[in-house]
């Protein structure tokens, strides 16, 4: 069975910078299937990176190798890494891109790209992602061991990330990715929200969005609520987001990542409901 | 011979959403080759993926299976389904998506994806081109049967289509689409047109795009009118379009989808011509 | 081994025409590997073309079919063409998409596509790249002879490039193009610039960007300046690009395509420093 080796980048595709990468996987490997992931990540936002990776590797065949390149410190001392889990591969620069990831998938070997044999000749200082990352993935699908591809290494960068904080009230979340279609997504995992309900007996839950609108209720998915109303539900990556039925909720809520919020314990402590004046289109 | 699978949604390639149905289906079916349409269907944008998946599907191999995902009622009673017909699958929501196709292609089969079987386990309500079309494309590429896959249908769910009329002036003609040149295609076909200049004994038909400016010619190619002149013809879709040689004509004219554009028997009905005014840039 | 075939449009992927062209590989040859190059040529920009395919083309295996569809002519006296060069084959039209690959590979046969046995049947005067250039790609990845696909051609279109101008001062290069970063890429290829070293025995070369502003050191890396800071380097393209380590080099010296940028042999014949004076956010 050929491999499968997936890239996710902030290369946009106005350039040819993936396409190259994929000629250099093709020269090395030619029967892996290469599977892009985005490659719309905003220029250098690790964060966003590390979430929509940690996102979307559950979906991809065992031993996988995911190719992350968001490398605002290419050719300065940050290392380029190769990692083994216990589900997949992955390749990119060490500066927390696999934060994530690494909360839920055990690591199990890391490496530092310093074998140079591993690489393309003479590579460049600037564009490690064509050099370096994807001639390490396609030696991984021909089935190169991961020690051969450099030092063992011991520590790896973290993201700081934020937590989700809980009090009386309820729980305080952050928003951490905001989609296509403005459903904005928190860091509350529904495993979370669920052993919150049960330790305070929770029956009525409610989101307060911003303070002093419409509490939302929290649904299983977006039809349960008329065209243009706002609701709460955990989303097809099992977080809590805010979504509008048929509309884009990051833009009527002027809600960017970072912001905080609200579950609230019950819908007794309510804020004033002034929902309907908010431009709901 | 390994099977073909299209991919059309609304998705967008800034999250990750096509990337993981890709997981899924590398997953199931590691030797299907799957090809993106597009995702930049307009979201929610029902009749705009209906008539992207119409003009695409022609030009694939007997048997592809078609995914198409534009699906606001993702989660409420519109149902999944997957269908045969004398050329392809097709793989989606039930909202109309495949009326165009449907139109064209003679259907032998339709099924509700009722069968949790072939689904992912514990699918979302919100993300089912990733938890049941995606699956069910790969498992249709590895050969299970249609009616495997849920209960049988025998009515399908079909979008309200705007139809050319005719008088004796001319044809009217709807705007069903605009392309990322800004050319303007209609919804009057080749057949529908030569059936109409026979009927009628047409001559020298001419093209009226905005009521009181210069009658268009309906050329074969671009290059059949200077740069920056604007012009009819059929274009790779065999529809009736309007175009301007290097130029935007969408943004020049000022033309939506759902507009009307005259198709008339003669020049000699001519009404004033002030093309000159417009600027086309 | 399967052939490699590579796409390069300003097709954008809003539409499904690139789609389509991957239908018709796929309908003629099964276990091509089709990778896009970019479809975000801005429309009809034969130049901007050129020099994406000349930076992309060495990093594919030898014989890969690299199939570029700029194509304002499309449909008029412009020919489609097919060549081959010392490492692999084009097909497109001839309008001098071509030019700058071939200043480096050598073109060993060139044919005009006029066997209409290796087209699609009917084909379009307006879409080429579905109607000959795919299924052309398709027939040379199962093995089909250059020399069947049509006449012999001997004089191919050349686009007239920009050229570097060499005075007592120092070095005229021209801004060729600008990446999703806002680095600016100009025609000075490092080669040419060290020839110039050795030759004018340059000690402290510096760049110049905006006239009267502060001259840029040539880097190694974006990260050898400041967060903020401006630099020159030769990039992955190996030609001389100014960047902002972390920032957006067009934007903040407004420059464009076609402009000029000065490397000075020294810093001392020095304008005012200014650079601070410029919002470097």
């Amino acid at each position: 069975m050929s491999a499968c080796i997936t890239l996710l980048t902030d290369f946009g595709t106005e350039d040819t910078y993936v396409g190259v990468m994929k000629g250099v996987i093709a020269s090395l490997c030619a029967d892996a299937t290469v599977i892009d992931l985005t490659h719309e990540v905003p220029p250098q936002d690790i964060a966003t990176g590390a979430f929509l990776l940690d996102a979307s590797v559950d979906y991809f065949p065992e031993g996988t190798i995911h190719v992350a390149v968001v490398d605002p410190g290419v050719g300065t001392s940050r290392k380029p890494v190769a990692l083994r889990t216990s589900r997949a591969f992955f390749v990119g620069p060490d500066n927390g891109l696999f934060t994530l990831v690494l909360q839920r998938q055990k690591l199990l070997q890391a490496v530092c790209l310093d074998n140079p044999q591993y690489h393309l000749p003479n590579p460049s200082a600037t564009f490690h992602g064509r050099d370096l990352f994807a001639p390490v993935a396609a030696h991984l699908a021909r089935g190169v061991p991961l020690e051969e591809l450099g030092t063992p290494l011991t520590r790896l960068q973290r993201l700081p990330l934020p937590r989700i904080r809980v009090d009386w009230l309820g729980i305080r979340a952050t928003v951490v990715h905001i989609d296509r279609f403005g459903n904005v997504i928190t860091n509350l995992t529904r495993a979370d929200y669920e052993a919150w309900r049960v330790r305070w007996d929770v029956k009525e839950p409610a989101v307060e969005v911003v303070s002093g609108t419409d509490l939302l209720p929290i649904c299983r998915t977006y039809g349960e609520v008329p065209r243009g109303q706002a609701l709460a539900l955990f989303g097809s990556s099992q977080r809590l987001e805010v979504a509008i039925n048929g509309g884009n909720a990051a833009q009527v809520f002027h809600l960017q990542r970072g912001e905080t919020i609200r579950i609230l314990r019950s819908e007794s402590t309510p804020p004033p409901r002034v929902q309907r004046k908010l431009n709901l289109g």
